[in-house]
């Protein structure tokens, strides 16, 4: 039984099951684990008691108390952590603080939930008489899903039912309150609650949370929440806002406010694995190929509006005013993990590593402790951050705090976006050295990736006495690779995206995967206007960037051209950025021809130094 | 004496005095302005009575009733209507519904005003209690501001002096109250008052409102405001879009929301006028230049970003998010004005000219009774045309309408911007058939401008026995011209921006100024990322723009290239839009390289005809 995010039913109408045990272990992405499990994690507590979320879930204990923050959704930022927390403690089951930590935040939850089920503090301590009469900003099912998705994730991790008892009063309240015949016949504006009612069904085997999930899925998407502009608001932020433009299986192509979009993907492509739901699954397909080719970032970065956070038009992907939120990168790779595990394709998974090493990373500094909310992809050297959360500079919190620890649970849950498989064979999805065990065998990876192309399995546990397939993910930007087997043994054919090594496997047995990672430039799509004659760097899985601060101080990144056809070196720098691979390259200042030497480090790793200047797109010379 | 928006006293340090008298009589500007006044300003009472701003004001008057709208400054769309109805009416002295209608209107601003002076509806009638509590989003002295140009217009237009007399009585309040040593020492969200005090002075003479300008000039810019979020506002804008973030004689660059910035900076340059200043007249010179230099369309629109609408970082210059707000090129065509008058060099006038048949223009549809807030410079095949007033779609009218009679007063006034002079000349800045007295002289100007390049002026009067000059502007985007004069006598100079013909001059003495129109294919700075690779059809002072309805059904303007080589064709459309010049080259499609015939439409009559795709910047094949 898988002990991640997703544990398909045995009626799943899947192509891939998902792990059922994973460990990251060591490389590149055990070093982020780490940082988020020492420092982000822990600070969690702190932050939220800093910000009233907890001063919040006592007033409502308590009955009496003021509302702190500037959000009705302030309780979310409790769930996420909550999930976080959950991922890590399964993975570090001996960590007694962050257990003590857990449990006293199920407690509070538990004390400040209603009679009744409710639980949403800024109702319950500012507004009680608004108590679900907001339904396009009152998020009260947002929260309800975030408290159901980390109460999933406590009952995985640890076993123990009390936080999933508190979920499920709440959702029971929501299932007593809303549907066609009921006292409410409506959505919620920020969509959530379906992916986490269907994950409540697939850990209970109630079928009751599929159907709501179903009846919320499919209800949305007429209007239903064009009432519009609800108290304290003094825009009406149009329906594809809060994702009723449109029902989603008739939607040609994402639209609307990034996050929300995607949650209600994450959601709908659940329920189409779990009902087969032919159509459904065929307007996901559909829309998760429009999303990948008119508006996705070259980092995975998605949502190109600052306004309403939102999805642009086609090929509307601006550098500079990228929104490209961190939640939505994050939101992005959970509907494409469904996407992989529904269809089977590479492709999903390859959307994953993409935005994984590039537009989620960058969301959280090096340090653990400082963040992004909005990824773009130029700053130039006169940069006006602008008010609020939406600054190109990293900030030690937000007043809206989506993006933190949406960041820690996505991290502390990632080994199990590496690998699925079943009686056939096992898939990898992402290399990170670890211990990956699904369907009928156990894989152990040792990588330097993605510093280094060379990843070597070694199969542990295998069927014996008949063939099994071992399927290694050819990334799209590969253009060549080898392989090898220590026994000489590695009959592979390529399908789209796959290398399937099918043979009888032994403990023991190893396979050698070789990814080229020569650097290379990229041009854009012609259709996206705003990066026209322009090159990127990348390497691997990995977008790169010029930053001012890594430039002769006579460079100015405004001023500066690179040819298509430059040849470029590739240089390790173990003491940069915590240890990087950089590449350089001769460019050109456009303004007097001179030469000039650019170096261009990982875009993930980007504003962890003094603030400047900083640009993935360079113009060609 | 001046009858325009401006009227310097004998004490201003100004190079240039305005034109004592001006009249348009024909051709472009006159249609314009009869559209103007035969439908877009007689709809405006309509419009202003469905709204509710009428409504309001009697509110406001009976001491009864509730607040309709949704904005704190509603009345401004009153006020501003009541200006344009203004000039429109020394215009046409004989129109006596109009002048009805402004009678109608002056009445009930005076029963209105409360006792102490104070006019604004909205805190009189749905909160009187916040009466200048809230100075961010309060919109109190932006309001007076409109009001006390509404009454200078309405005074300079007719001589009468009822609504002067209201709009003196609510400076007055404004005099008592704010001040160092007074109840409130501090500044206004939006600017506006400023410009409006420094006229209030040139009309009546009375130094305190000049004092009052100066305080609130320099009052600004230290955090002010940075109390921040008021009632009923979820977001701290941020001091620049306030304009709270710089002292204005600090400032390197503009910034902010670009209308408040502009409207500062308006009144910033009136009080340099009139006080000499030279430090306040050097940042002016300075701010301007910047903002041309880095952050203006090649429509002359301004301030790039929807967020905040507010200028963007310098070269940050999407064409397909461009916000470029209608008022903000209002805003910048009166800001520049009075730099014309102030420093008397040209290139103030050539931006006013580019911004004038470009970016302003395209703000009111050819039926004078449709409009746009935001004027992009691109809109893709499926276009979002997202929520609210932001849209690239024409609208009847806008729940925030500050666009619209921002139009109609503008086009009211234009002939007041055509024209300056003195003792020595006449300065043509516009080329417009009319009449234009200035200075010493009268002349009358006749012209086909901008389908044709002809100028004939027409002496009418000039000073007998001494040579004066006549000086005209030549366009920065004019490369040749030829001249001649009907007696042969055409001794000129060219000093940058001006050819000046000094000469005695007799009554009947004409003088033709022939600039070429050939259509010019035109290339962005190489700063400017959004637009990188692209080029624009330029003819005269018209920028033109490809749209969907005048292609093949087979042409995708997101697909289409021009080499920057293409000969061009123009082509006479007069059953086109209103009559117009049309420029057809032969251009490419990117998808298969096929030959394709475009045909590109001056920019301001885009969006008349059904909606489709726009592009003005054309990646160059």
């Amino acid at each position: 039984m898988n002990s991640g995010p997703i544990r398909l039913t045995g009626g799943s109408h899947t192509a891939l099951p998902p792990a059922t045990a994973a460990r990251i272990t060591d490389g590149f992405w055990a070093a982020r684990r780490r940082t988020n499990a020492e420092v982000s994690i822990p600070q969690g507590p702190l932050k939220l008691e800093e910000a009233g979320n907890l001063a919040n879930l006592r007033a409502a204990a308590d009955g009496d108390g003021t509302f702190r923050g500037d959000f009705q959704f302030q309780d979310t930022d409790v769930h996420k952590w909550l999930e976080a927390a959950s991922w890590q403690l399964a993975d570090q089951p001996e960590n007694a603080e962050l257990a003590q930590h857990i449990d006293a935040l199920t407690k509070l939850l538990a004390a400040a939930q209603d009679e009744d089920g409710y639980l949403q503090t800024y109702y319950q301590v500012a507004h009680p008489e608004l108590r679900w009469q907001e339904l396009g900003w009152g998020h009260e099912l947002y929260c309800a899903g975030h408290l159901v998705q980390a109460a999933v994730a406590h009952h995985r991790a640890t076993g123990r039912s009390e936080l999933l008892f508190v979920a499920e009063r709440f959702a029971e309240h929501i299932d007593a309150t809303f549907g066609p015949d009921k006292a409410i016949d409506g959505v919620c504006g920020h969509p959530e609650i379906e992916t986490a009612l269907v994950e409540l069904y697939r850990e209970t085997g109630e079928r009751r949370w599929l159907d709501l999930a179903a009846y919320f899925v499919d209800r949305r998407g007429s209007g239903v929440l064009s009432a519009g502009v609800d108290r304290g608001h003094d825009r009406d932020p149009g329906e594809a806002y809060w994702q009723d433009h449109v029902p989603v299986r008739a939607a040609r192509n994402v639209a609307g406010h990034a996050v929300r979009q995607l949650y209600l993907l994450a959601g709908a492509t659940d329920l189409a694995a779990e009902t087969g739901d032919p159509e459904l699954r065929a307007a996901m397909v559909r829309l998760w190929d429009a999303m990948v080719w008119t508006k996705t970032y070259v980092t995975g970065g998605v949502g190109s509006r600052h306004e309403g956070e939102a999805f642009g038009d086609p090929y509307e992907l601006p550098a500079d005013r990228a929104y490209a939120e961190t939640c939505a990168a994050i939101a992005s790779i959970q509907w494409s993990w469904r996407m992989a595990l529904l269809a089977g394709e590479a492709k999903y998974s390859d959307l994953i590593e993409r935005t994984l090493f590039n537009g989620f990373l960058s969301g959280v500094g090096l340090d653990g402790d400082s963040w992004l909310y909005v990824n773009p992809l130029q700053v130039r050297e006169e940069y006006d951050a602008g008010p609020g959360d939406q600054t190109a500079r990293r900030t030690p919190w937000f007043r809206c705090a989506c993006c933190p620890p949406n960041v820690m649970r996505l991290l502390a849950s990632l080994p199990h976006y590496v690998a699925s498989g079943d009686a056939e064979g096992l898939q990898l999805h992402q290399y990170a050295t670890g211990v990956y065990a699904a369907g009928d065998g156990v894989v152990r990876v040792g990588t330097a990736y993605p510093w280094d192309g060379r990843i070597t399995v070694t199969v542990e546990e295998a069927p014996a006495g008949r063939d099994w397939t071992l399927s290694l993910r050819i990334p799209s930007w590969c253009a060549e690779f080898t392989t090898s087997a220590a026994d000489g043994e590695a009959p592979s054919e390529i399908v789209p995206g796959w290398l399937r090594v099918r043979r009888r496997w032994s403990p023991g047995d190893t396979f050698t995967l070789d990814l080229d990672l020569t650097a290379r430039l990229t041009r854009p799509d012609p259709r996206v206007d705003a990066v026209r004659g322009c090159v990127a760097v990348e390497r691997g899985p990995l977008v790169h960037c010029l930053e001012g601060v890594d430039q002769r101080p006579d460079v100015c990144l405004d001023d500066v051209t690179l040819s298509y056809g430059s040849s470029l070196t590739v240089v390790q720098e173990p003491e940069l950025l915590g240890g990087v691979t950089v590449v350089t390259a001769e460019g050109r200042r456009r303004s007097d021809g001179s030469a000039v030497r650019l170096t261009a480090v990982p875009y993930y790793a980007w504003a962890n130094r003094r603030e400047g200047a900083m640009r993935v797109w360079i113009p060609e010379s």
